[in-house]
C-alpha cells in the first residue's frame, strides 16, 4: 500500500504501542464474527456479485441512510434506479462522510480486498473504482465464501427470524468443503412487535406453522417460541439477538398480558400500557429461554427506530429511517436484568449502545 | 502576534493539517452570520462605544452568567454599577473561565481588534486593557460597521420579534454605503409563551396592532403570525428561529387548542397539559409557514431557561439565569419532523444542542 | 521508581506543563480530604492493618464491584472466605480492570507506599506482593495515622450517620498528638429511606434516643433532625453529604408529607407518588438547616443504586451491586436549588456526578 492516500499501514494505529498490538498480535488472528448480517442463502449458494453496487448497496441500510442525509433520492437508495446509477449516488455520497464509520469502511474495503488505496471514492473516480471492481468481482476469488476465508472469518453468527426453516444453516453444515461454521441466531423482534397488529397476526400464524403449534392464547403462544427456540438450539444457535430500542419493566400480570394478546389477535392494536406490559413479559419470557439452554443473549440498546411515516409507508420497512435515540434506559435495563438474576436465571448477555454519549470514556 | 502569551497565530489549530487549512483555505474567506445576536440598531446607527464594558457587557449574558458563577453580585452584572466597576469585575472573573470558550473569545478579540496579546486579563491587567481598549475604540476603524467590515462579514442575519417593525432593517437596506448585507430572522419564542398569561397578553395585543388583525381565536392569532411572517419574507427574512428548551409533540385538536387559547386569553393560565398541547400546535403551524416559504428553521435545544425565580423576578429577564438541561429530546423532536414530513413540508432544518454530551464525536 | 513498569514519575503527567504544575506547584501540597470514607475508629485507635486484604478489601465497594464483574464468587468478596483468598482473587482480577480507575490506584498506592512499582498486579505476583507488603504492613511506619501523616493529609472530613454518638472524633479531638483535623459530615440518607418501611422505623426509633426527642409527627422528627445537626455542628461538622440517586422536587403540601410520615411510623410503606413528596420535603429541609449553620452541602448524583435483589438479601446492604444511572436530573435539581434560594436559603453546594457522560470536555 505505498502510494496509500488514506489507509495507511497504519491506519488507525496512532501510537507505538497500538501498532505492536495489531500487528504482532491482532492482525494474524481469525474472526469470530458473532453479530452479522450476511445472508445463509449468499453463504449456501457461494454467491457471488455482478458489481460493487450489488455486494455494498443492494441490503445496506446504514448507506442508504446516509445517502437520504445527502439528498439523495429514494429511487438510488432502495428504488428501481440502475446498479450504476446507485453506485454513482453512492459515491457522490463519500466525500461529505468523513468522520463517520462508513468513510473509513469504504476505503478499507477498496484497500484490502480491491487492493486500490491510490485515490478516495468521490464522484469522479466513481467510474474508475467502478470497473476495476467490477473485472474483480468477476473472479473466483470474490465469491461470497472466498472472501469469508480472505477474510480469516472462522465463524459466522447470522440473522433470523424464529419462523425461518433454517434450510441455507442445513446446506451450508452438510457441505464440508467450507471451512467456516455458520451459525444461527435467534432475532425475535417481530414477536414483540404487536403495536402493528396486521403484521403481528400474519407473522404469528407462520409462527404456528412453522412450530406446527395451535397458538390459541398467550400460553400456546410461548409454547410455539420455546418449541422453535428449541429447534434454533438442535440447528447449533447459542445466541439471541435483541432489539430494544426501549426497554419496558413493566410490572403485570398473567391476565393483562393475556388479554392484551387477546386483544391483538381480535385484530385490536393494544394501547400503550398494554404494549409495554406485552412486552416487558416477552422480554422475560425470552430472557428464561436463553438462560434455560445456555444461550447468550445480545441487547441492542439506545436506537430510535420508524421516524419516518413517510418512508414506513413508501419503502421497505426497516430500512434506514432510524436515529441514535436518548431516551433513558439505566432503570428499566436494570429491573429487567434484576428480575431474570433473582432466580439466578440471567443469561450471558452483551449490551451494544448505538448512543456514542453512553460510550464515553472517563 | 510574536510575544503572545496565548493567542498564537497557531491558536487552537493543533497539526500541520489543521493549520493549512486555516491558513491556506479558511482565514480569508468571508463569515455569512446566520445567527447574530447583534443589534439592527447599532448597525444602521453606526454605534459606537466608549469603552470595552459597553461592548463586552451591556448585552451578553454569558458573560453575565459566569461573572454570577464567580459570586459577583447582580449589580455588576446587569445593574447600576458604573461601567469600569463592571468591566473590573469581569477582568477579576476571567482567569477562573479558563476551558470555557468565554476565555478563548476574550483574547481573541483584545489580540485581533486591540491587538492585545501580550498578557492575560485579570485583575492586575484591568487598567491597563481598560485604557488602551478605551483609546482604540474613540477611532473611527472601532463603529460598528467597520468592526463587522474587518471581520470580514459579509451577511448578517439578526435576531427579531414578529412585531418588531423592522425599520433598522430598512434604513440598512436603503444605505447602500454598508457592504454587508444585514437581514431579520423570524424568533417567535413569545409567541409559545402562554404559561405567563399577562406577558404573553401584552405581547399578543402589539401583534394584533402591527399586523393590523383582530385576534379572536386561535385562528385569527395565527392569521396574524402568518401576515407578520409574510411581512418579514417581504424584508429579506429567510430563516426562522426557534428556542425550543422542551420539545413538545403531544397529540392534540382543534378544539383543545382553541380553548388553551381562549382561556389564556381570558387571563387564566393553562395547565401543563395544555402547555404542552399548545406549544405542540404552534411548532407545527410554524413548521407549515417556514415550509411554505422556503425558509430555513433552526432550532435550538438542550438548554433549560429561568432556573431562579430570584433573577426572574428581580434581574432583566432572559438574561442568563440559564443552564444546560437534560431532557430526553430525540423522540419529540423525531415527532415534530415527522409530522411535518409526512406530507412533505418539513422546510430545511438546524439543529442546535447546547449540551456537549449529545456532540460527543465516536 | 527507575524500574517501573507502569507508575513512572510523570504517571498522568503528559506535558511539560502538566509535569511542572504537578511538580512544582501540586506534589508537595497538603491534602483537605473533605470527602473520606476512612472510618473514624481506625483514626482514634490508630488501627493496623494485618494484611492487604485487610486495608483495600474488607470496606471497599468499588473493588467487590469489580471482582463480581469479573465474575468472582461473592464468597470472596463479602463472604467468609480467607483474607489469602480475597487477594488471590483480587489479584487474579487486576489485570481486567485496565482503563479503570482501579487499575491505577492499585499501582500507585503498591508503588508509594509500599514501594514496589517493578511489577503488574496479577495472580502470578499476588505472592511476592502479598509477603512483601505484608512485612511493611507490621511496621509502626503502616499505622492509620502514619498512612495519614505520610500522605501530608492534614484535614479529614469523615462520613457520619446523624444518630452516630461522635465519640472517636471525641477521643482523636482530645488527642493533641495527631497533627491532622479530623471533623464529622452529616451524611443523613437513612432519614430519607422511607421505601423500606422496617429499617426506616429502627432507624427513626434510634434517632428518637440520640437526640431525647419524642417522635411523634413529622414535624418533632425534623426537631430531632435539628438536634442532631446541631450537636454535629458543635462536633466541627461544617459538610452535609447527601446520595441523590434520584432528586425529587415535588410539590407537596405540609399535610400530605405528615401523612406519607404517619403512614410510614404505623408501619405500612408509601407509594412512589409519597415517597417523592416526603424525599423532596427533606431535601428542602435539610437544605435549610444546611444554610442555618453555614455548611456546605455535597450532593452525589448519577448512580443507581440497589440494582440486585439477590445481593440486597444475601449480601452486605450498600455494598456495591450499584451502578451508573441515565435519568434526567437538570429539572428536579432546579428545582430544589430554586426553592431554596428563592428565599436566599441556598448553601455553598458541591455536585458529584458520577455519569462520565455529563462530565464529556467541550
Amino acid at each position: 500500500m505505498s502510494d496509500s492516500v488514506f489507509i495507511t499501514d497504519d491506519f488507525l494505529l496512532e501510537n507505538k504501542c497500538a501498532q505492536r498490538l495489531y500487528h504482532e498480535y491482532a492482525a494474524g488472528m481469525p474472526i469470530l464474527d458473532f453479530h452479522s448480517h450476511l445472508s445463509p442463502q449468499s453463504i449456501a449458494s457461494d454467491g457471488r456479485w455482478g458489481n460493487l453496487a450489488q455486494i455494498w448497496l443492494s441490503d445496506d441500510h446504514y448507506k442508504w441512510r446516509a445517502m437520504r442525509s445527502n439528498g439523495v433520492p429514494e429511487r438510488f437508495c432502495t428504488g428501481n434506479a440502475s446498479d450504476w446509477e446507485k453506485f454513482d449516488q453512492w459515491a457522490a455520497t463519500v466525500p461529505f462522510l468523513l468522520r463517520n464509520p462508513l468513510y473509513d469502511w469504504t476505503h478499507l474495503e477498496l484497500a484490502r480486498y480491491f487492493d486500490i488505496s491510490d485515490r478516495l471514492l468521490c464522484r469522479e473516480t466513481a467510474v474508475g473504482v467502478w470497473d476495476e471492481t467490477g473485472r474483480k468481482l468477476a473472479l473466483p476469488e470474490f465469491s461470497c465464501r472466498a472472501l469469508v476465508k480472505k477474510a480469516r472469518v472462522t465463524h459466522i453468527c447470522t440473522t433470523d427470524d424464529p419462523v425461518d426453516s433454517l434450510t441455507s444453516h442445513a446446506m451450508i453444515a452438510a457441505d464440508e468443503s467450507f471451512g467456516a461454521v455458520v451459525l444461527p441466531t435467534w432475532r425475535p423482534d417481530r414477536a414483540l412487535a404487536i403495536e402493528n397488529v396486521a403484521e403481528f397476526n400474519a407473522w404469528t400464524d407462520k409462527l404456528a406453522a412453522a412450530a406446527d403449534v395451535e397458538i390459541r392464547d398467550f400460553n400456546s403462544y410461548i409454547g410455539a417460541l420455546r418449541k422453535r427456540h428449541a429447534f434454533f438450539h438442535r440447528a447449533g444457535c447459542r445466541l439471541a439477538d435483541h432489539a430494544l430500542d426501549m426497554i419496558d419493566a413493566a410490572g403485570y400480570t398473567d391476565k393483562e398480558v393475556e388479554a392484551v394478546f387477546a386483544k391483538a389477535r381480535s385484530g385490536m392494536a393494544p394501547d400503550a400500557e398494554g404494549f409495554a406490559k406485552f412486552r416487558s413479559a416477552m422480554m422475560y419470557e425470552f430472557g428464561i429461554m436463553n438462560h434455560e439452554k445456555g444461550w447468550t443473549q445480545q441487547f441492542h440498546i439506545g436506537a430510535m427506530r420508524c421516524n419516518s411515516t413517510r418512508a414506513a409507508l413508501t419503502v421497505v420497512p426497516n430500512t434506514g429511517a432510524d436515529s441514535i435515540g436518548d431516551s433513558g434506559i439505566a432503570r428499566p435495563l436494570s429491573r429487567l436484568l434484576d428480575r431474570l438474576d433473582r432466580t439466578d436465571q440471567l443469561a450471558k448477555t452483551i449490551l451494544y449502545n448505538i448512543n456514542p454519549r453512553d460510550n464515553a470514556l472517563l
